[in-house]
């Protein structure tokens, strides 16, 4: 099954290689026109995925989050238009120079051939990560959830007759129909189909592919992001941006879940921040300290600082100084996003070498770790590993690089 | 065991991530003179390592490739002096913009972390791995073959004492001591611990960490390198770049082991081209047409296509266009570098296109594919995978990229 595709995918993404930017935002514009127009026929496929998930129990907001309606269909299409006007990352050059020798070296962005993704019950990523795929020159395998297959096969249906009909292979979008846990793992090991595989699910996922998977993969993992005020803070700045991280979109990977407050300011700060986070709806947890300057919190253990709440809840510790805020940090973090709040270019410093996460603010929220922030146009997610790519992943995550060297018959001697 | 090792790595790590290039430099200058000092130690350490592997039965090219002597402990010494002498990675702004609220983006290098080695009985690559990784600001765990574990801690004895001496983390340079089989399993599956895996060995290990490795790695992987001489390509050009990719140094891998010929030039070039080959030394086999025209020629099978000789052996094919010679090339090739002869630009920039390997040469020999050549100073390996890093690895290859965001108060709205 995963060999067949595979074999599609290649075949089509070796076709994919040398479309034009103009080819490719022609699919995505006609796949935008076609998903509106094909409204009824998707609406019918996501009717009877909503009928299956209802009778396995499905129910609340995993239930909502695979329906699809009208503006869902034109916010799907919407995307592809967004993307179909993003600057295309193939064929730029990203570095070059001469060889003493005369050798012209250019190192050349190019698609990174087939992608795999991986994803929950949401109708709409098969919209957003086949468009992704296909505007950075890949052929994409898509892997949706067993309660979303008919809408996903609607959707994919509709975007490869549009990728056809401007005159690019139709296997550039493909899914799988085999949502099985051994299907799963097919796709996890298909080393010889799949160059890259991206995972857009919860942690079970990204468990499952740090076990499994054999294939190159990106981690997007999960986000314990902190916010320590420094000795040095603007008390005024650190509100606003403590407030910000926690309240703005608790249920994100960008939201902060601790804060660590410097111990010279904590008398002044914690009461004030523990006011206006309570008056937002924040339950807030904190260490010994903590407590002690506001008495009616409650008690944070070991666990809060390893929980990524997600949620209006926030654990708060009193630190000596700026190491060992990083300490603390580095002990609990997963590498996503930090922020220090400081007027001192010093302490700034110190925290940002101390720290190791992908993005590190300093006096701004944790909430601009996003790719539409960043200015990437689109976010296929954020990754919290090191290798390839780190922080926000736009278009460019999407691709490889490779080296062209122009003589005139040098050999080497 | 590794979890001892890989927990005094990061702890070094934490401390060599700020660590000064002038620092770094220091201890590679001091570890290259307190080598040539030791000889006298490391040159007992490896006799006992050439006795035990004299008792296994190792003979030939594979002890004398586990030999040193006064001369190749003074070459690992003017090895680490080369990596002090290059530019630190780390810390360079590889991006920087402002968002419109103002923030200002930068992304930085940095090193990757801990990165764990995996060679073979070479005792030379314990300098030559920990230095480069000390360079790039990484704690190295290195492991090489049991067969010269003796000279592998002996010269990392003397790697620690400088780096120690240099205010540095002695732990930036630890030998796993397990040789075992399953020590390198543990190692290959060691996510919490290691950020990078180098492979520095052939295909059995590099078949062995597909198989296997759950940490982050790249693909060393084979080179089985073609030349297509094109229907308009100088002949003259062509001759001397597949005499230099195949006999300047048939075995590595960027030395050339098919040679493709468009059947327009192939009556005046297959024989020309034979006879120079065959006056080098050079066995050919052929396809029928080229046996036609070269009979005493021995036939090519398909495992000759799929065939990295790694000797002076070459197998030749007539091809009928630029993309038949595209299509061999991506059928049989391993992504590692090709060539193209021709004078025309259509027929380049359609073989650039048309094939996927890490590096394609345009009228200049194979060979190129080289760190040293490209200009990075130094070479970790030459990647054939897609993700992180491809074709030759420098320092680069073992940094990565994060983002510092620099506000003076702002937060999402």
């Amino acid at each position: 099954m995963i060999d067949e595709l595979g074999r599609r995918a290649r075949h089509a993404a070796g076709q994919l290689r040398s479309a034009t930017a103009a080819a490719k935002n022609a699919a995505l514009e006609m796949a935008a026109d076609r998903l509106e127009e094909a409204t009824p026929t998707i609406l019918e496929a996501n009717e009877a995925d909503m009928v299956r998930a209802r009778d396995d129990g499905v129910t609340g907001a995993l239930l909502d989050r695979q329906l699809l309606n009208p503006d869902r269909v034109r916010g799907m299409a919407d995307g592809l238009r967004v993307v179909a006007a993003l600057t295309d990352p193939v064929g730029s050059t990203t570095a070059g120079w001469t060889l003493p020798n005369g050798v012209k070296v250019a190192r050349v962005r190019v698609p990174l051939g087939v992608v795999a993704v991986i994803y929950e019950a949401r109708p709409n990523v098969t919209a957003d990560a086949g468009g992704l795929c296909l505007k950075a020159g890949n052929a994409a395998i898509l892997r949706g959830s067993s309660f979303t297959l008919a809408s996903n096969m609607a959707i994919a249906d509709v975007m490869r007759s549009a990728v056809a009909a401007a005159g690019l292979p139709a296997d550039a979008i493909q899914i799988v129909e085999d949502t099985s846990r051994q299907g799963a793992k097919a796709l996890m090991t298909a080393r010889e189909h799949i160059d890259l595989l991206v995972p857009r699910g919860g942690p079970s996922l990204i468990a499952a592919m740090e076990a499994d998977a054999t294939v190159p993969f990106v981690v997007d993992g999960a986000g314990n992001c902190h916010v320590y005020v420094d000795e040095h803070a603007d008390l005024s700045k650190a509100e606003a941006i403590v407030l910000n991280a926690k309240t703005h979109r608790p249920g994100v990977c960008n939201a902060a879940e601790t804060l660590l407050v410097h111990r010279a300011v904590a008398d002044e700060f914690v009461p004030t921040m523990a006011r206006t986070l309570g008056d937002a709806g924040v339950e807030i947890r904190g260490d010994d300290t903590a407590r002690h300057l506001v008495p009616e919190m409650k008690a944070a253990n070991d666990d809060d600082w390893e929980t990524e709440y997600l949620d209006l809840i926030m654990a708060v510790r009193v630190v000596d100084s700026v190491d060992q805020a990083a300490e603390h940090v580095n002990k609990y973090g997963t590498g996503h996003t930090e922020a220090i709040v400081t007027e001192r270019i010093d302490a700034a410093d110190r925290f940002v070498a101390a720290t190791d996460s992908a993005v590190v603010m300093v006096n701004a929220s944790t909430r601009f770790t996003d790719g539409g922030e960043f200015g990437f146009g689109a976010e296929i997610g954020n990754s919290t590993q090191k290798l390839h790519v780190r922080g926000p992943m736009g278009l460019e995550a999407l691709t490889s690089e490779r080296y062209i060297l122009t003589g005139d018959g040098q050999v080497r001697s």
